[in-house]
């Protein structure tokens, strides 16, 4: 049984996006959060600080969505013009809210540098037929109007006074406001196909999923999430069927399925050397360190992490990893013996309980007829066994060490 | 003399942006080399794999601009619509194109596991009244077409295969197509000030500029790129006068301007070493390999850069960098004393002529009162110089590490 459920759109307001000045992460975490309260989202605008730009994506908006959520240019500075162009908009006049200055007031007395000054009071300059919301952690407020049956909120783009605010009041109003329904994704992580190859592997398993659950494919080098997200009104029965859904996509897909959940592969490769108590150590060549930087990424990660040669040099591998200079010689760097070597040697220098080493050609130059740019040798490591791999990954050097990087991981799971 | 800068807009296709499962890196990327390269941008909007909607967004967009570029919604597989849509829009049908087998054969050449199946032959089916683009990273080609003297393109939303279709195609074929004018960009790098109070500093400066010369703020986790962009009808005099404009920064700014031109610190760094024929190590506690991973992301970066100790344990401060057991538990891991030892020991260890160790407390644990979470030591070391200092960088973890690793490359650069 579908339920159509209420529609939101964001349209960010600001130069600094559209001229690539800063990536818009704000828009992203809306997004997740809103889906995970039931909403959709229909589409995400950014704007200039234009009055014309601004309402015709405003029009736009309520054609399609029940809610439009606003970030940004809603500063004191004479470059935000949204509050203007909405009271405009909305046909109605500025007011002065004294509640807005009582929250400044209370905010700046723990802060004790700041102070209200003649930009600061204009913040309590607000529409006069818009609910005006406090802005918990920032000076200016967020103002709520409703139009025929819509809703059109104002908010900060600073991003922590927008999380703030989202969590604390607009999701919080809007569930209320709108009776949501309950929406639900699960996401399984594979590896080792392409997506087509994968579609093809599981169309029938797709071409049956109940309407009410649908799929989407999210490939991230070398890696595909497949995300089922299901409407149903009881989560119970809904929880059940798409868990029925990934028994049967496990069965078709076996070990290829690396994850059952949204999280990085270096997230998951910690929390299972945390789980079992194992230390990990890693001999880097083609991957330069970045299997130690994606682990170190982690909070906590000096729980399950011990630490790395970047082995960039032939003489790192023989003088500090005890390559055999002979076998490096005569097999050349990118070979299994090296790898393996390197592998079970930084297992034992760094006193870890596994290990992985990489040695490969990232490129774009280097590579030979016999070991084209791409070729990399894999090793991982434990006191029971080694196991090595060959891969070739392609003639793109970030995208070898990203891949590298990913194949060692899965690698290192394999064996934990 | 102003000129009319070719107005372009960006569609985002898919649904991993609207429901947050991804941030939107794309958008800000293309938005930076679209202005790089003369062009406006002048609305992003993210929408779902849904026909009317595309199409609604594409007839909106035509209105306000003279180019509409598509990402994402291309793969082979039922959810990507994009190009169906297209073909429909366009009144036109799919026809089977031989080039682009062609290159994916080509492709798929270098990468024994993949092989042509039927969904990728279906990436060779295109829109009859397009210009067919080949993508050369990837199976889906791009589709270029042109109505009413607008250009509307569709390429892939995989960031790599985007990126090296925008470099070598899009953009130059713009170029090629509307005429753009003359631009010409130089960037200084700032460091050690906000944006705020770099914009009162050069406030004189920037009132004074040339009309035909403006200015952009591009603040960057610790660095202010600032880059002027000249718009003039002799190319030489417009160089020549930016020039000018550059020297009088450098007297206002002095050293805080690290570099000259746009590029990451850590090639700066790895240009200034290969041309003193020095070679590097680095010694990371903190920062976790992650200098050692900006080094080696590098072409060429073996003819500089040795390898590192990624000393995430006491243990490997101790049984490896050779670090004095006594110091690191009387001063702590984070001391001047120890991070100084970490790069003189790793220095000798690993035989290079220069070096650089990081000890921090990254966070979110692990801070004291003392020593707050974004405490950092840092220190460079040469066969004449040892210099260290000691930073506070803040509450967040990935912050932290980034700064480290750029305070690092700023160290490094001084001592060369």
């Amino acid at each position: 049984m579908a339920i159509n459920h209420v529609k939101v759109e964001i349209i960010t307001i600001g130069d600094e996006i559209l001229i690539g000045q800063i990536v818009d992460t704000n828009s992203a975490w809306m997004a997740t959060e809103l889906n995970k309260s039931g909403f959709e989202l229909a589409q995400i605008t950014s704007v200039h600080d234009d009055a014309n730009h601004i309402i015709e994506s405003l029009e736009m908006a309520l054609k399609r969505a029940d809610v439009v959520l606003f970030t940004g240019g809603i500063g004191p500075t004479k470059d935000d013009i949204t509050k203007q162009t909405l009271t405009k908009y909305f046909n109605t006049k500025l007011v002065f809210d004294e509640s807005v200055i009582l929250n400044i007031e209370k905010l700046f007395s723990t802060r004790p540098n700041f102070v209200i000054n003649e930009l600061t009071r204009l913040q309590a300059m607000v529409p006069e037929n818009c609910t005006v919301i406090q802005n918990q952690v920032g000076t200016a407020p967020l103002t709520w109007f409703e139009k025929d049956g819509k809703v059109i909120v104002s908010m900060p783009g600073v991003p922590y006074e927008m999380k703030n605010a989202m969590t604390t009041e607009i999701i919080p109003r809007l569930q209320n406001h709108f009776k949501t329904p309950v929406l639900l994704h699960k996401t399984v992580q594979v590896y080792g196909y392409g997506e087509s190859i994968l579609a093809l592997m599981i169309k029938d398993w797709e071409n049956e999923l109940p309407d009410y659950i649908s799929l989407a494919y999210l490939p991230n080098s070398g890696i595909v999430k497949l995300r089922l997200s299901g409407l149903f009104d009881d989560i119970l029965v809904l929880e059940f069927i798409m868990n029925q859904q990934i028994d049967k996509l496990k069965n078709i897909l076996g070990n290829a399925i690396v994850a059952f959940e949204d999280i990085p592969i270096e997230k998951l490769v910690g929390n299972l050397l945390k789980s079992k108590g194992l230390m990990v150590a890693t001999a880097e060549s083609c991957t330069g360190g970045n299997i130690a930087h994606q682990f170190t990424l982690i909070p906590g990660s000096s729980e399950f992490f011990k630490g790395s040669i970047v082995a960039y040099s032939n003489e790192i591998k023989t003088n500090i990893l005890q390559v055999s200079a002979d076998d490096l010689e005569k097999q050349g760097a990118v070979s299994q013996t090296v790898v393996e070597q390197m592998a079970i040697n930084v297992r034992k220098l760094l006193k870890a309980d596994i290990s992985v080493a990489t040695s490969g050609i990232a490129g774009p130059t280097g590579g030979t007829d016999e070991k084209p740019v791409g070729t990399v040798w894999i090793s991982v490591s434990s006191a029971e066994i080694t196991l090595s791999r060959e891969f070739r990954f392609g003639a793109l050097r970030e995208q070898n060490i990203i891949r590298s990087t990913q194949a060692a991981l899965l690698m290192l799971k394999e064996i934990i």
